[in-house]
């Protein structure tokens, strides 16, 4: 259960990271509306391994086939349907390991689960891969944002100890937000980028993994979003994100700083300028009360370091109860921070889509 | 809309912080449960401005009727229903300020959303006020885990730049958990105790307001509980606690600190114990792949500094379009973190009831 | 559970007829609406017995107290909340027979599923007391409805084997409709009341009770609304109106009568009158693939004779596992239709607003 | 919107009558489960046109796949999708009419509800095609309700002015079942089988078509299923089966005879017998205050003749705005009743289960 998001805007996913393939259903997009696919395509493009140096060993291209809801070049207003074959998909790895609980991954609590009976290879329907689809639905949802104004732009803010500097939470300027949208690494800070790449680089010659936090920001979200008392947008935001293979934290505004702050200096102070009310800082992170306040919407999630490492480890083996040492073999993605920035945004696109659909009938 | 969370466990809330009465509907209950009013009452009370020294002016005895769903002192299956009435409500203070938009408070964005018709008086709608009937539901469900062997506690884990110790994430002894719930300002090591309650004492004389974190840890979870992939069990505890007013960040077992981490260092390793499956560490907090694994659930909960301080304060007045100078009279919580602390066990037991109940199908 | 329905204009009921009160949670009010209170009155007048010379032998007079969600004469946007105290709930006599499963009623089935803890008092929460907040969020959504354009109108169709004519499916005028609204049992044929009412008279004297069909026509709703596949219109109206206790039926148009039909009287053959897109005919009852078209929408609804009688009745008692002779004691309303008319009209107000709602965010 | 039903047991539809596929995802699928694709198959077929002499022109096979949630075969409890290719999809007829609105058809509001955007290919999403993934997943539901010994039936109870009997509202023997199940043309009188398809010829040969009704019957439903106030058996069931093209009235056990009878004819009598408590009829078709009440599940559901006829007919055309002709080519199914039975059971079953899982939890 629990693979339908959304109320006015609804992602319905499936599949299994080396089944036939993965796929999702969009139902609630507006008919009439003519999608870019080269957008699409660019937005699919930026989660794939093997675009970046550190890569997991599967060359995906993760070409797709849209089965319903477009016809004639628009949507049609009932639910399109989208299929991405698993065509690399060589498991023969998983079969050798297949009762030794990765730590780390969802094979024991999914064992447990499903009684034995789920798909355990490559994570089945745990996988990272069936973020997928959620990245095409994400782009087709971001193109409708921007159609109402609305940006979205997301950044590398951590990896291991070393950080980017945060966002200016008064906003950026478009050149920035174009500069890390086409960036496979998206940093603000150029010299941050180097020192981030190596501490993966080392990481991945010693067969281990690391992990980071992703800052995201959507700008020109009108104020009056959000449904309190519990669908706030944090409340709907963080159970999109949370659903995030990896995710261990979500904040927003100063977040978990805001422990250490005061009444005094966290109060977002509220003027005129030009006839208009404006903010004079961001704390709350563009939501107050749980509805949107006009400022930049920002947030951070943390990601924790892939599971998968070379490095031998102990664990269990489920069928004979007896404790196994566990050799991942392969080449596995060092940190999956890079690609899980765009999972992110997509993700935020979906729900913030939905928010502004439900507002319009308040 | 969004004032109905839940499932299979559904509460729906409701009222004004200084209309005539608020409270919450309970659907799902299952029927013939001898409810326990003493345990109820106990819980209330700890959310009660006034049994700390660090109080609101407001003197509620939050003294509550039950209408429904009641019979014969068992629950009858069919929906409970609960009001609290609203009865030391002075609101003369509000009237004088009304138009002027308190910073940090939801005043502004919900004069925008409701077109200026929301109830103002004391935040209205969005006051935390409104958790009370969240603290009985939250009671009730609470009793309902007991039978199944899961216990919840919690504990002020920082307030301002003073932080209380973590939990043992392998879990802690019933004394310790019972000396928790016994007071008023829980934490785990009694010498941080002072220095918080100094730290809150002295912002109260500054005429302003500090921020916190809350702990929460819930012991014999099972295992194979959470509904991937949109439901996980971090999506939909996070979803509820973020509707918690003030809250600004939420992280499960090592949550942000895991982006400085390694998969050598993070990765729980399971091991085989008298015969059982247990791990050795807890840093993914009870959840892997978004589902119970049977170690106890962790999460850390980000507390705002109360918007409500004494200080003047600069702001705009809604009706006028000018900038004017607000003063919040009266004597204001300068650090609601022990108040938010019952909040957040109510919440998390509403949860964790209604996956548990949601499991049992499948 | 069960007990709220809607997606955007949301219903939570609760209460048992002989508790301490019932009441309904109503989210999705938009903000700033001033609300007829008169209307409202009347409304729940036309369901309550004593208003006709067939009765019940309970003084209810439902005077309902608004506990939240109207503030200064309009509505605030957040949940209005009313209760209905239950002044009058004499319940000596269902001690007696508490036992004995009364025939027709829910008795039997909710002592199995809620393993014997339900109210057994007039039926607690399976009563038809429990329409009354119905009625009170439903006069809220035909006055919202009013405001677009859309009224709403029924008549007993039915008593026994006594017909009264239907409605001109093209529509009728507003003094008819005018006149029925006003009426305690309204009919379109007067002479047809006369008989109607004597067979009630009838069954009466007899100690029995009779069913009969309610007709209900909404004008004015535009094209287009309802959402294929699962939430056609017909589904979602249907799905309240089933939930009306001792409805068995309902059909849309020409319903049952279709399956007599050919394509060639069937069809709704369109044709442009004064360059607008009319339907010669309603067959369909205003709704084609599950969408309205502009017609009247029209439906009726089968409701079973009341099943508590005077004449002694064989059943079981449900403690002794024997049979026994049952003997309902007091005056019952020898037939609810007259009062199920305002009920079916509030819930079909409730639903089409809903589904107005919805289809403003397409 | 609109397009996933249930809630323990969940299915998303897509696909459109002249697109690349059709299909569902099913999710709540218990893991474990070893499919019986014979008897999904033959339950694929049942709905086949051409299998029937009376028929539609359209060819298709049907060969269905399922891309996930299936793996060694097992269900994996995750997603269970499937496709239905289009492959006999001439369009080339609908091209030439398209502006001209079909009367009876979904042709007009589709085009108003989607602005014109919708695929007007033999209806779209709105054909009866779109209920082949429907079947499929009342198959799997069937069989999962079959372990729990619930069988479901149903039989052509009347075509035009032909009447079949009805089913013995205290249940047929398993023979009876048997040989309805076996049959393309259902019925339990033997004669009238053959007067039905009589009557369809004699449309079928007058280009025209004729509607009627089916009867469906579900035996060894236990007792207590149900969610009242708003979830009664009889609102999700007529819910799901109002989402059924063509369809116009649903009834529960005498249904609108109801409106007739009296109560000392329509109460169920209960009695003790064996030792257990059994109704001596069923004229609430197995449900009492919206909980089954373990005697047999019964309802009827009326159809409406094919829109689709030979005849000329007179409509509008919708780019032009003025009154044409139309004639539609091809072969038309003059009668889809027979179609409709699995359909009906598939939709039963779906539902029905779904009740079923969420009354684990109670």
């Amino acid at each position: 259960m629990g693979n339908t998001l959304g109320n006015a805007f609804k992602v319905t996913i499936w599949g299994e990271s080396h089944g036939k393939a993965i796929g999702c259903v969009i139902d609630g997009l507006p008919a009439g509306i003519s999608l870019e696919w080269e957008e699409i395509n660019k937005e699919i493009k930026r989660r794939i391994p093997g675009v970046y140096s550190y890569v997991s060993h599967r060359k995906e291209m993760d070409s797709f086939e849209v089965l319903s809801g477009y016809f004639n070049n628009h949507t049609t207003g009932t639910p399109l349907t989208v299929i991405i074959k698993n065509e690399d998909a060589d498991f023969s790895s998983y079969e050798k390991i297949k009762d030794s609980m990765r730590p780390g991954h969802a094979d024991y609590t999914g064992f447990i689960k499903y009684k034995g009976f789920n798909d355990y290879r490559g994570g089945g329907h745990f996988s990272g891969r069936i973020t997928a689809p959620l990245v095409f639905a994400g782009a087709i949802a971001r193109q409708l944002l921007k159609k109402k104004g609305i940006s979205i732009s997301s950044h590398i803010q951590q990896i291991g100890a070393i950080c980017d500097k945060k966002y200016n939470p008064l906003g950026e300027k478009q050149d920035v937000l174009d500069c890390l949208s086409k960036s496979s690494f998206p940093v603000l800070d150029a010299v941050v980028e180097e020192s981030m790449k190596k501490e993966i680089e080392k990481k991945m010659q010693n067969k281990d993994s690391v992990g980071g936090i992703v800052e995201c920001m959507l700008q020109g979200v009108p104020v009056g979003l959000g449904n309190p008392f519990f669908d706030s947008v944090e409340s709907v935001l963080s159970h999109a994100l949370f659903s995030i293979p990896a995710v261990k934290g979500v904040e927003f505004g100063d977040g978990f700083a805001m422990a250490q702050g005061y009444g005094s200096n966290k109060n977002d102070i509220m003027q005129i300028e030009d006839g208009k009310i404006k903010m004079r800082s961001n704390h709350n992170g563009g939501i107050l009360g749980g509805i949107t306040n006009g400022m930049p919407l920002i947030f951070r999630v943390a990601i924790k370091p892939t599971p998968s490492i070379g490095i031998p480890q102990s664990t269990v083996n489920i069928k004979t109860k007896e404790n196994t040492m566990l050799i991942i073999e392969g080449r596995h993605d060092p940190c999956i921070v890079p690609r899980v920035v765009p999972v992110v945004e997509s993700v935020a696109s979906i729900v913030l889509l939905d928010i502004y659909k439900l507002s319009q009938f308040e």
